[in-house]
């Protein structure tokens, strides 16, 4: 079930069978060459949909602008402050608490997204949780990226071996070029692989990695691999999730 | 061109010729029992990839989430507070500003945003203005609603006359069904118009319009009227968009 | 009753025959030539002060600065940046809510605010109404523009017909002249009427109306005609805040 | 001068011959059973006008509402959190800073309000001190208490000796009441003089101080008085206020 | 009792005997030319210790860095914001609150941070007193300078006279070498006494101040001067923070 | 070298030759029966003075209190909400840009601090990349948990085995212990080992893990092993933190 398409009495209803969410959260940032800016929210948003269509679960709007700052050197990437992702993480938070969901599942498609995701749920409990009148978070919240589950990194690391890298993989272009086959890009890479390494701020960023890759390959992106990288990864996101609503 | 379906290297280019750009900005609320929750984000996105269509304009990734809490008695609306809106439209035009973007036109589907949106665009400025070094602002704003372009309005009112209302109507509706004619929905409504007025707080909201809609009849709503108020808004759109930037 | 020259036990007698206030509520600005910097903050009060004399209710006291960012390229404006007047606004709700407060009438006398007004409004219903244990909002606000009325426009055409503009408007001035007969001020204006059109930031502000006025000629401005339009705007005030507190 | 009651192009005159301004601000809160509740504000405003008729500085509008959390135990009380009147007092002077004046000179009616203005100051200042490329801050901030003078008190003290206290004293009633002739209220007192000490929270406050004096006997206050205070304040401001320019 | 070197389930037992608690805070910032960076932390640690010592009450971690924005023209010191110092301030009290401790009693080293705290004591109970429910703020918090207390005040003037000064002074100097013995650094000072005065911002203090110091003749410091020093402060905590948790 | 015991101009020598800093990152929160509040703060203040002996680097002064939220269910934990955490992260960071750092480089002593403290730092990036006129980043930062390092934990697998756990391990217990032989507690553990797993917020934490322990044996914690952790760690923190300087 996807949010969006539903109508108020229909999550009603919904709410009545389970309290349990997903929320698909993306980025909007430079994929490399022939990687699309959308790549970090269109891979989540294609993930979460299967399940959805799988196990019955309730799917919230995509998240499509995240915090991508070591990104902005290249044009077109768009990126919340911290602070600002994680106020709009707690709003998204208190208003399904609002309506009774307790389980919400942050299906994540951008490893920049995690650490102030996780710092707003802490923020939420500290609501709840600091003062003199302490009482339980009113709801769960676990983030979890797609790519890290760990059926899907045997199938890339299978697909792509060393050539996967850690930004603009082929995995992740793949997955998104299954969801838009019209969008296929195609580009001359060099090096074929990129570079690895760490970095810091923009600059830094584009200093080291000049067309916005890392450690990747992803002209060996395709169609094909993104099916399979898709039904891997909603295998595992459906067997995450239930046992997060489980608990 | 859609950013999210393009890779920065095609970014770079558009900015060669144009920097512009048009933000889609809606909300997930509810609308009523036959409308959808994603019905203020569906609209502006779908008028917008028309638009970029037309006139070949950049058009940037949806925000779905909005400022919706007069809807939040209804469940599954999602809100951000008015103070996390005006931080996401504010970082969201800096990063534009970053790779020289000059014109940033926000189309909304969700009249709740003004407000908030407006306020942020005085933000952005305001960083420019206070303080002993004053300098002209690197970006201008505007944000439009699809709704109230005139021509939209005569055909809103040529099709729906008095049933039209103000949230939850025919016309916004029937253009989500036209965007998603697979999940046209159906429900009987009593009474067939709802109640006109204002109102203060959720709760408030939820007693004065018990079923979510104000004065308006939707289920006067269908794919074919959608149609006919897509063509319409594109080419409102596009005009006001042409002079924006020219100016 | 002035709450600025009451003791608090007369505000406490207050209390007992009624929950509303009126909050007149303004900006420090240029006005053009011959407009006074404090005409957004004198007009609403001195209307606000008819209101109390003929109604019997509870004025606060004015807030002299709000959201005039775009008019800081003229020397003595003083703005608030919209999430300043937000918390402002916010403030002051939750003071007038502690004590029982249950209708508050902001009446404005400058159309920036409004936005952040309004704004601030939804952030104090979004904390009755996020999160897991909802509950109505304990107080009601509006806004009212002074110059809105349908009985102020109708006069301001009939005094000042096309020459009335937008901002430094012979209405406003007029108002502020009746308000301080000793501050008359007078200058030669040129064009006598002011060009008209939108504006960015504060210089563009600057660069499009070069003495601060837009569509306007203040110098029709006169005590006499202040005078009609205060009785006219006080009139409208009671109607309207009347039927806001029996809400 | 009173900003308010200047034009633009007066301003801008001023800021030819002199950069330093002087800010009114007070507090809207409970000044015991006689006392107006405005006293914070008219006090300064009051004599900052008596400032400006005898050595032509300008005086920006009167900001009315100020930190008076612990007086929210009696109605009417209005109080910005520390955090907003930090950000307000921070927007003024950059707002001040655009145009220009060099030296803002913030004249206080309420000592609740002095930590926060005092911190508003330094996080100006940590504006410019903090981050890679330090500079010189653009403007000098200086916050005096009407009542601290020395003249004022060697007057307050022969007028009202023990019964002047801390809170609601004699001399501000008597100074209020000297600006509002007509407001002068009159209450029995019980007992005559309030008794003294510290308070935490507002709950604490009307605890320990039932009718909200402290240490004071305001039942001693006239017009007189008020005048004599008015004199004192004026000519020990006039003072200060010119070394804090010159220097 | 030092909370760092206690387990929860001896905090817990404390808590049947006392719900007070000591927090020492302080500023890292120059303190002259041969004064420590940290004296100001270290100063109030050290008393609060022997405060443990002879009374058993607890104390909990050192506040290390404070508001000292205008020592920032001197290398090394490190500042909070005010707004930072707040939220650290009232983010502490709400965490002791949860436990059940109902008076916080903060043992200053820094007068700089004065004003933010007593605000962020202000902000704390304003969260109780704003709103519609008002209720009795849950703890109590006090802020004290240890150089403040009458008994050390005399032994300063005793020992030091008019070289004691206002910052970098002989009897902090001295403190913190008594404190820290192994740390003791001379230097030779030109002029022996600083010049006095006040200042605005980091570039105005180095201006007026050169090495730092103000009014001070630090070269008079002493470990023995630091013993007698702490032997008083010691003796005025005691009695102050016991009248303080009997309140 | 440390900070708080260096004079400024020792600290301007230091910048003549080196531009890095270590910043010691705790949080005073339970660390189980035996566990040291101050455990996480003690453990990467010790490791540090212990590098700036052997490789003369300067570090400033430890960060008490962090992101503990989830342990607030056990008295005296305090924590710091994440928000204000990232502002006192980035606070430091400026300051110390202020002075010519370039390199900031946080040992941390609690993996709750991991997540804000990174997203502070992509806060201070964010600064000088958003917007129009994007410049480097003039200051590059690093986290690193002590207990990370291979040969860390190497040697805790070595001399704990699964006993080792996740919160109130026998390492960091026994760390503390070599830092405060005065201190050590000694407690009998009911199960021997804790339980493991994940948790929510700090209700839930202690429902989970009563005792406050996760998945460690503590008993087993002695200050010989601290002893010998703490060179492996230094070690390892002086490889690390050189070839962050390097860079």
């Amino acid at each position: 079930m996807l949010l969006t398409l539903s109508t108020w009495p229909e999550v009603e209803a919904y709410l009545e069978r389970s309290t349990g969410i997903i929320m698909p959260i993306g980025s909007t940032e430079q994929h490399g060459p022939n990687g699309l800016m959308g790549t970090d929210a269109i891979c989540p948003e294609t993930i979460a949909r299967g399940v959805a269509d799988k196990i019955q679960v309730m799917v919230g709007p995509t998240i499509n602008i995240g915090m991508a700052q070591h990104h902005l050197a290249f044009p077109g990437t768009i990126a919340l402050r911290p602070s600002t992702l994680l106020a709009v993480t707690k709003d998204v938070v208190l208003s399904l608490a609002r309506h009774g969901f307790t389980h919400v599942y942050f299906l994540n498609g951008h490893g920049g997204n995690t650490n102030t995701v996780e710092a707003a749920f802490s923020e939420v409990y500290a609501e709840t949780g600091l003062g003199p009148a302490p009482r339980p978070a009113p709801i769960r919240c676990r983030i979890r990226n797609w790519w890290m589950f760990s059926g899907v990194l045997r199938l890339s690391r299978k697909l792509f071996a060393d050539a996967e890298g850690a930004h603009a993989t082929p995995s992740e272009v793949s997955l998104s070029f299954y969801a838009h086959p019209d969008a296929v890009k195609s580009a001359t890479l060099s090096p074929p692989v990129a570079p690895r390494g760490g970095f810091y701020d923009a600059a830094d960023f584009r200093r080291r990695f000049p067309d916005g890759r890392i450690g990747s390959d992803p002209s060996l992106a395709s169609v094909e691999a993104g099916e399979r990288l898709y039904h891997a990864a909603v295998d595992e996101v459906c067997r995450d999730y239930q046992s997060f609503v489980e608990e």
